[in-house]
């Protein structure tokens, strides 16, 4: 089987670039996930899985991660990406992402309400929700990320 | 390189949510891969892969998969998403997805003819068909989700 | 860890199919990763990854691949898709990929400058820059495809 990722943090980041595709890149970058080859998973914090804030990811690296993002060409625009891990104590945990054209404050609403729900779904008791999130004003085109990697 | 899948099922289900991820997520766990990390993959059954249709994804588990799915928030649409499987014996397979809004009938009718034009594309011999659907007609926010799960 | 890939190509192609998927199936074909299961990743090529332009990937295979495509059922559409894959020696690379309704020069020329524009914002010197690109013109429904397959 595929090796279970033992380590993960949360981040979140902005970033303007002269594509959508550039933009996102130099989201990833300020996110400190722009050097790695993202592998877009949905979405559970494996059992036993470490918070390590500080973790450092090696260029190049297959990195498991999900991630919310929003990319706009539209000048003024508000845009905002977050991410919301919930956490039950010996157990694994759920991930849920958001971006849309709103405040952080209403992205970081947004996961937390939806990892509420799926902790009932789930009959899991929410001891702790980590969060990321990142608001940007678009001037030419920009990107919010926000991401959750999991790593070894 | 990453390890050969060796074992199958196929499974399909719908659900609600408060959101179009959340009942994305509740659809999962009624398709029995809710608590696993999806690496959603672009489709080929492995030569070998063995059908266990009872098969338990442990938690948090990266999990290669080839899915349809379809979100709606307009009460009363009608959403389907169907996965089939084609298979010759002793070789590869193909896996192809549909999801739309149409009944489970036509999602079924419609993997099957892809199923076919794949193989004929590559000159193989269609000893077998594996189809899993499922349709769903939305009261608030509804998912219907299709998928082949490879594993180990 | 994921296994980190140690070899790559750069390959593109178009086909037409009778549904959006099967002409993307055939493209695949055509750019010689049809039998293997594509796991999407954004987009840095690893360090020391070498270049194996006649590299064949064995069926099944779980295949870390950036790509961009599109697919039109429009016909008379002239649709293209480019990848470029940006190469400092002895450090790691970026991987660009671009699809539009546009002539196979004009994405070449996007995945270009956007190859350009990640090297300024990493501060790396471009010693080259790989390039595959196709372009399409519509029959009924047709796909365009470019990739860069990572594998071991």
């Amino acid at each position: 089987m595929l090796p279970l990722p033992k380590k993960f943090f949360v981040t979140a980041a902005s970033a303007e670039g002269e594509t959508a595709l550039t933009a996102f890149d130099g989201a990833l970058l300020k996110a400190r996930v722009g050097n790695t080859n993202l592998l877009k998973v949905s979405s559970i914090l494996p059992p036993g899985c470490e918070y390590v804030p500080d973790l450092e990811i090696p260029p190049g690296s297959l990195l498991p991660i999900a991630f919310g993002s929003i990319t706009s060409s539209d000048p003024g625009d508000l845009i905002s990406a977050a991410v919301g891990v919930g956490i039950q104590n010996n157990s694994f945990g759920v991930i849920m992402e958001f971006s849309g054209k709103c405040s952080k404050k209403e992205a970081e609403e947004r996961v937390t309400s939806m990892v509420e729900e799926a902790f009932r779904m789930r009959g899991l008791k929410l001891d702790e929700v980590k969060i990321a999130s990142t608001e940007h004003v678009v001037e030419n085109i920009g990107c919010a990320f926000a991401a959750v990697p999991l790593y070894y």
